[in-house]
C-alpha cells in the first residue's frame, strides 16, 4: 500500500517527467517504497477537497496514515529523513547533504523557474528579449557556480543523495535550452541522475500515467 | 563562544534587518545560543577563502567545529532541528512544520525575489510595468492562498516553529510595498513575529554591527 502521493490527472509537461510528483517518485524508488498515486484535475486542484491537503492548490501532496505533507521538497526531505539511504547517517555529512537540498531549491531553482514564468508571459510582452536575458544572467551565474563546486565529483558531497536527486531535477528543467551546454560537468550529472535505475522506473511510471490518462477511454470517463 | 556566522561588513539594507543573516540571528535567539560574527565585504564575498564555506559567494555562512553550512534555510533548520524549541516534539507535527518551512523558501519566496529583480534592474527597461505585474500577480495569489491559510491563527500550524520565523522574514521583504496591506492578517502575523524579544535581540544586534561598521573608523581602516 505506501503512501498515497497526488499528480497532475495530464501533467502539462506531457510525460517529460519535470512536473513536481517527479522527485517523490524518484525518492520513493530510491528507498524502495511502493506508493498509490490519485490524480487531480486542473479544476480538482483548487477546490477544498484538494485546498484541505495543499492550501496552495498545487500537486504534488504526500498522505500517510494521519500526516498529510505537501511541497515536493519537504516530501523527498521527509522520505530521505526516515533512512540512512538517500541523506548520509553521520550528523555533518547529512547537515551538508540538507544543505545543498536547500541551495537546490532556495539558490538555483527559483532564477530557473523565474526565466520560465517570463517565456510563459509569450514574447509579445514589451522586453521579453532583455528580462529574458536579465534572468538568464543570474542563472548562468548559480551554473557557473554550481559547476565549479561539483568539478569532477560524481555527486555533491560524497555520495548520491536527496540534494543531488533535487538538483539534478532542478536542472532538468533546462533540458532544451543552451544554459546547461556551457556546462558539461553539469551536463554529465544530470545524465548520472536520470542513469539511475530509481529515476527510471520514477519517470516511467510518470510517463504511463500521462499516457493511459490522455487514452481514450481515460477521456471518456470524465 | 558558539558557532561562528559570517554577514556583510556594510548590509546593503542599512541594517533594516533584511539580508540573510537575520533569520539565522533570530533562530540562534530564540534557541538561547551566543554566537559570533565574522564580518565579509563584497568583494571578499567572492574571493577563494569564503567561497570555500559558500560556493556561491554569499552570506550568511555557519561554522561551529568540523561542521561549515551555508543557506540561511538550512541553517535555520540545523539549529531548529537540534531541539524542541524551533520544531516541535511529535514526529508528524514535526515534518508539518518542515513542510512549512519549505513553503516558505520555495513557493512564497520565489515570486518576492523575483520582484526584486525585476525593481533592481530599473524602470528604463522596456515592460518593467508590464513585467512587475505579472510578477505581482503570482506575489497576490500566493498570499492569497497564505492568508486563507493562516486565517485567525497566531500560528502557521500550532506553536511558533522555524517555519514562522522564516516565513514572516520572507514577507518582511514586502514591507513598504502595498501587497501585504491587502492582508490584514499576515501584517498582523508579520507583527507578532517582529514583536518575539529574540527577533528584536537579533534585529538590534544586526542594526548595530551597521551602524558601527558604517563609523568613520571603521570605514578608515578598509
Amino acid at each position: 500500500m505506501g503512501p498515497i502521493i497526488t499528480t497532475f490527472e495530464r501533467s502539462p509537461d506531457c510525460g517529460k517527467g519535470l512536473a513536481r510528483d517527479m522527485p517523490v517518485r524518484w525518492a520513493l524508488e530510491e528507498v524502495g517504497r511502493p506508493y498509490t498515486v490519485r490524480y487531480v484535475s486542473f479544476a480538482a486542484m483548487k477546490e477544498k477537497e484538494h485546498l484541505a491537503l495543499n492550501p496552495f492548490g498545487q500537486i504534488p501532496t504526500f498522505e500517510e496514515g494521519d500526516l498529510i505533507l505537501f511541497e515536493s521538497g519537504a516530501i523527498v526531505f521527509h522520505i530521505a529523513n526516515g533512512g540512512t539511504i538517500l541523506l548520509p547517517d553521520e550528523a555533518n555529512a547529512r547537515s551538508r547533504a540538507i544543505t545543498w537540498i536547500f541551495a537546490a531549491l532556495n539558490t538555483i531553482e527559483p532564477p530557473i523557474v523565474h526565466r520560465e514564468t517570463i517565456s510563459f508571459s509569450g514574447r509579445d510582452v514589451d522586453g521579453y528579449v532583455q528580462w529574458k536575458s536579465v534572468v538568464e544572467n543570474i542563472v548562468r551565474r548559480r551554473l557557473s557556480e554550481l559547476s565549479g563546486q561539483l568539478g569532477e565529483s560524481d555527486w555533491l558531497d560524497g555520495e548520491f543523495s536527496a540534494a543531488d536527486l533535487l538538483m539534478v531535477q532542478v536542472l532538468r528543467r533546462l533540458a532544451g535550452s543552451t544554459l546547461l551546454s556551457e556546462y558539461p560537468n553539469l551536463i554529465a550529472y544530470v545524465a548520472r541522475g536520470e542513469d539511475r535505475p530509481a529515476f527510471k522506473r520514477a519517470f516511467d511510471a510518470q510517463l504511463a500515467d500521462y499516457l493511459g490518462n490522455n487514452s481514450t477511454e481515460a477521456y471518456k470517463k470524465k
